[in-house]
């Protein structure tokens, strides 16, 4: 199993086994469940993650390969010359939406702010409850399902060209293009 | 805002006004969420932490200070003479539930391995969907009125006396005893 410089948990049996452990050993980080987090609202170049995120390269780096390793996020060959990849999300990782969801509503409800980005089921037109269900049809809606749709706190005149891509409604997993090179 | 270790994130405005950055930057590290985790299943004792999880001192020590700056724990005073403290949930704490489920979901579904603990609607004794409801009342289960039952991946005779005492069902948030003192 990848991990990220040296934060293994110990081998303690109970921490070892444990579903939520196992899970936080993969992805028990901050800057890896964000750059899951941008991979979900369809960031896919290096030079993406980096601006929306303001993550120092080496870090970035390290936490794209350890993802790539865990097949959370595959490889893709866009360009050829000069060679480009980029990053999409495997459905192990479009299954980490929930988790992140719940951490969202979390920080809403107990940390306070206004929402930046709402969350909507595609076919219905409604808004996804607390829990992710449709308060319509009564689902519980897939990530391809859902439209991300800005939210009172959301800047109207973000710098970098991501947040600019992610200012208008839009599709969970649609890719963002900007006008953005790959990495140097 | 209390932050482990110099772990903060960047100043960058898409990352902090976010509600999952927001998250993140409180309880997006490892040991953070295994300390809630333990504190859900009823833990409350700096040793009983200390066992269970397998976590060095100087780390445990910090993630409950900043688990308490942050409100997610609250400090009581339950012996004079030694003093001795334990660690609470607050409804804040308890408040993380949804999003350590939604993580352990994915690790038994993604990573494998035998489901270590169910968790049971209480009142009606029916196991808890994937996302959190009573498959047969279909309300959304408070963590008060959930039971944790032992899975087919729990050790039978685990060596620490906190995996002993959580081998039986238990319902969430119900203090857990052991023979162990407080901190030397």
């Amino acid at each position: 199993m990848a991990t990220v410089d040296g934060m293994a948990l110990g081998k303690d049996y109970a921490t070892q086994e444990c579903s939520i452990a196992r899970a936080l050993e993969v992805v028990g980080e901050r800057w890896t469940l964000l750059v899951i987090r941008d991979a979900l609202y369809g960031v896919r170049r290096y030079n993406d993650f980096l601006v929306h995120l303001g993550i120092p390269r080496a870090v970035l780096a390290n936490r794209l390969q350890a993802l790539t390793a865990e097949g959370i996020l595959e490889k893709r060959r866009y360009q050829e010359s000069p060679t480009r990849d980029e990053y999409v999300l495997t459905e192990r990782g479009i299954a980490l939406w929930p988790a992140l969801r719940a951490l969202g509503i979390w920080g809403r409800e107990q940390l306070g702010g206004e929402p930046m980005r709402t969350f909507w089921h595609a076919d219905c037109g409604t808004e996804l409850s607390p829990h992710g269900t449709c308060a319509t049809c009564g689902t519980l809606v897939a990530v391809r399902d859902i439209d991300m749709r800005p939210g009172p706190g959301l800047a109207a005149d973000p710098a970098d060209p991501v947040s600019r891509a992610l200012l208008g409604p839009r599709r969970l997993l649609q890719p963002i293009e900007t006008e953005q090179r790959g990495p140097a």
